[in-house]
């Protein structure tokens, strides 16, 4: 077909980027209907009815050899990869996983073992953080890509969006930034008790998960609650050995990003420390009213397809 | 890690091919909760609770550049085409499509114009089938590939799974196979007003739809419903042109198989020709106990990684 074929002037998807292209194919669905509360945008789809006083919570995420992992990495770590993220993004709702379904692209001259090792690694998530995985695929391909959509749930109370926060509320993230390449973005916890306590004995006004880096991340909050946002840099907390560039686009933290009202917040600072002593939670700086809007991040963050 | 790189004793996935494949990753998952009616093996999974009378329903499938379509394939059709298989295997079911998200992998170098074409696809067969797409995912990728999760519902009462098949029941299936390369898999209609028809008005005792060529699927829902089967192959509907070996083995027809209760099939074979007068419903066969097993079906069907 002509039309395939990219001509000089066809505009091509590295060219244009993620998010640009993300927005261009989200405005060529058809609207959704009253069922669903967030659609495309979000950690995680919002849809009701679930079951009374619930909501239902829907996600999918993938990971492709060569730019999530490698076809060195440990099986067993591929798995926990790919399901451990959309765990993550499930508990940035405040919600509870369910359900998964799983589809695993190999190269036909993979080892079995190797399959059966990723697998293990999805077997591991499931067992640990609750979720059933009821169905699957595979098929032949030229690059292993593993894919995990699963669904979930949360109290129509607790449920936290990426919309809610407010010019004021004060921004924590858990944990340090940065460095996920020395082996955290395969080994990585899915924050969902942390994420669940926040979200039923807190409130914050807006939570995500950070997957593309700080510095692309907290704009996405930012711009979805219709606010601007301020941050230390000084405050970002850093894994060891990582400059503040790493710790703002590295990326893959699979850390919570939470804006707080701040004058809770306060008190959160205290009640997490005695509550989850190991893992830090560090204030980096507050939304802010639009026109205020400053300190451009450094570092970039993570860009699928202008890589 | 030396344990990856395939050695002349690995197993690779090629030979041990797809079915075998799957059934050990399966075993691999750890035990589903009281909450799943049917987990991996059917067209879709299972749920409760669903809404009070309700199951759930949950499918994943994907479609791959090279296997499923190749990179001249009209971009409307790709996204036709992997939501319409999903739809299909919700109807299956004799389920309601509700919900879906979706997974785009593209090469970088692909024109922003294509990737729209495939949401433009996917856009139709949301409009016309009643599904709400409420999230996604893109990356880059060497080969292009969609993957699609949907949710779905069905009445307890209306719930077809392959595995009631009985003894004696009487198979029928609906349109024609074969020669679904010649187009019909890029274009075929999922039958969902067929199956919801089934399930409401005649119960089938066992369905699925047909994706892999029925000398593949029919050995599928006979083993799943503990029984064996007798095709008369002068029966079987051929698309045009097509030989036996085509209609048993092409795969990708997208139609209806279901087993009957041998005392309703004239009765609706006489309801269906008065209601869908276009879409022929053919008698096949019947299903028999295992030890009359017999009529190897010619043709072997699809086989993913042995093509």
């Amino acid at each position: 077909m002509a039309g395939r074929v990219t001509r000089a002037r066809d505009v091509t998807v590295a060219e244009i980027g993620e998010d640009a292209l993300v927005s261009r194919l989200v405005g060529l669905l058809p609207s959704t209907g009253r069922g669903v509360v967030a659609g495309p945008g979000d950690d995680c789809a919002v849809l009701r009815p679930g079951r009374s006083g619930w909501y239902d919570l829907f996600k999918t995420d993938c990971i492709v050899e060569g730019v999530h992992f490698l076809r060195e990495t440990k099986p067993e770590k591929i798995g926990w990869k790919a399901m451990a993220r959309v765990v993550s993004d499930i508990a940035a709702m405040g919600g509870l996983p369910g359900s998964a379904v799983v589809t695993l692209l190999l190269p036909p001259d993979w080892p079995v073992a190797a399959a059966e090792g990723i697998y293990r690694g999805i077997a591991k998530v499931a067992r640990i953080f609750g979720v059933n995985v009821v169905g699957g695929e595979t098929s032949a391909a030229a690059q292993a890509m593993l894919s995990v959509s699963m669904t979930g749930r949360v109290e129509r109370d607790h449920c936290v969006l990426r919309s809610g926060g407010r010019a004021g509320d004060v921004l924590f993230v858990t944990g340090r930034l940065g460095g996920s390449l020395k082996g955290k973005h395969l080994t990585f916890e899915p924050r969902l008790a942390e994420a669940r306590w926040l979200a039923e004995k807190w409130k914050p006004r807006a939570m995500m998960d950070l997957s593309d880096g700080l510095a692309k991340d907290l704009p996405r909050l930012a711009e979805a609650s219709g606010v601007g946002f301020q941050v230390d840099p000084d405050t970002v907390p850093r894994t060891r050995g990582c400059t503040l560039a790493e710790a703002l686009g590295d990326g893959e933290d699979y850390e919570l990003l939470l804006a707080m009202a701040s004058n809770v917040a306060g008190e959160l600072e205290k009640a997490w420390k005695r509550k989850f002593s190991r893992l830090p939670l560090t204030r980096i700086g507050r939304l802010c009213p639009v026109v205020e809007k400053s300190t451009p991040l450094e570092g970039s963050g993570w860009e699928h397809f202008r890589k």
